[in-house]
């Protein structure tokens, strides 16, 4: 609540409250928020709330949909509903956003949080979810760098195999359009300089990659929160795949977290 | 030969220099190196030399193998040469050091290099590589937190199960003595205090890990290189397990790195 009122009082975005009024207006109250600035929807059932709050995002009197003080299992529940909910026919993903002095540019990672082992599809479709997010912050054409624990093809590690593949038909023009794609890259090799020039890596987004796509959950988790927890980037993260945004921010997240992620599902 | 000679002059070590005594001494006057600082072993054989220096090690006339201008494989085959190398029973694991003002103390991840898919030998054998190094630095009583994507054991998730078998094994006292074990863990639950706080975690490392043990080759591989390129944290890393410690850094790394590999590889 306290980030949504941030946002609304930045005029970021217009907040509309789906839950429990009375539990709404209690901790409007301690937490000094003024609930005359937020539409509220009074629904104390949290399956029914979720329902609702989905249903005002298909109907397009909302453009994005936010997590509250809830389980995440019953936000998607409502989300993936094939009748009533947001599904668009692609994988859904989650992105993040990283702002630090480490980096000359925002950096973004994907996917740290929802798919834990992506095929070969649900790949292309995290890819593809996040370069269309980036054009619409105004990335015409972002540099995607697949990341592995080296730059060549070892068959001792499949998924440098499978991004070679994957930047094939990138190359082949018919999916992943709108961006460049190359891979396998290590970390060093998407974000250094010296790290390029040393190893001699001439790749088209070298030290300069605007989205690193993990190759699973464990490296994608562990690199979110080594730029949250350590390095103390500023950041935020949005689920794409469905047909609108969805803010699903965690509970440790702090509130200036959880406000850049509803200006970036904004901006998406 | 610059962090060699560095490594001299602050008196962190005595440095033996085996190679090509020719292109050692231009290398020197053209960085303006005192070689007489320096025992030189004049042998132009890559492959003697790597064999010459294992050697110089095998028989105590030096403490640790440190890689200079040379191919990984070539050292790596006078080492785990089963006759006259310097295997010891264990696998070989790397570990890395980052000290950044993101963390309150200086912070160990293995295995980030060497082991691709380290089954579940494998990985005891790196904790208690770890473990023992951590030791000779004077941390009597490691916390070790076992790295995956969340902090429950999930099915979906295989390495989540194989750390808290891990952590049986360690609660019965028959492997990974003199440390604390525990996992699984994500990253932030070992590293933050506010995390533990708010996700309710009680756990004996939690916000307090002297370790982190990468659940594959790509996680460890990411953190590694999103601490030293992105958080520029200071790191040096070194290869544990045989029977003295090896110091094998990439082209890439700095003077500076290098320097903190050979001061660590001496306290290890």
């Amino acid at each position: 609540m306290e980030a949504a009122y941030e946002a609304t009082k930045l005029g970021i975005a217009t907040m509309i409250l789906v839950g429990d009024e009375a539990k709404i207006s209690q901790i409007a109250h301690e937490r000094g928020i003024d609930l005359s600035q937020f539409k509220v929807v009074d629904e104390p059932d949290p399956i029914a709330a979720c329902k609702t709050a989905v249903s005002l995002v298909s109907s397009r009197q909302a453009s994005s949909l936010m997590k509250g003080d809830i389980d995440t299992s019953t936000v998607m529940r409502a989300v993936l509903d094939k009748e009533t909910g947001l599904r668009s026919g692609k994988k859904l993903s989650h992105i993040a956003a990283f702002e630090t002095e480490g980096y000359h540019k925002m950096l973004f990672a994907t996917d740290c949080a929802i798919n834990i082992a992506p095929d070969f599809d649900t790949k292309i479709d995290i890819i593809e979810n996040a370069v269309a997010a980036l054009q619409n912050l105004g990335i015409a054409k972002p540099k995607v760098a697949l990341m592995a624990a080296k730059e060549t093809v070892d068959d001792k590690m499949p998924v440098t195999g499978e991004w070679a593949k994957i930047v094939d038909l990138h190359k082949s023009g018919e999916r992943m359009t709108g961006c460049v794609v190359d891979g396998p890259l290590a970390l060093d090799n998407a974000v250094s300089e010296d790290a390029c020039r040393i190893k001699g890596i001439n790749s088209p987004v070298g030290a300069d990659a605007d989205i690193l796509v993990a190759p699973s959950i464990e490296a994608g988790n562990m690199l979110y929160k080594c730029l949250s927890f350590i390095t103390k980037a500023k950041n935020g993260g949005v689920v794409l795949g469905a047909k609108r945004p969805i803010v699903l921010t965690s509970r440790a997240d702090t509130a200036e977290s959880k406000l850049i992620s509803i200006a970036l599902s904004v901006l998406f």
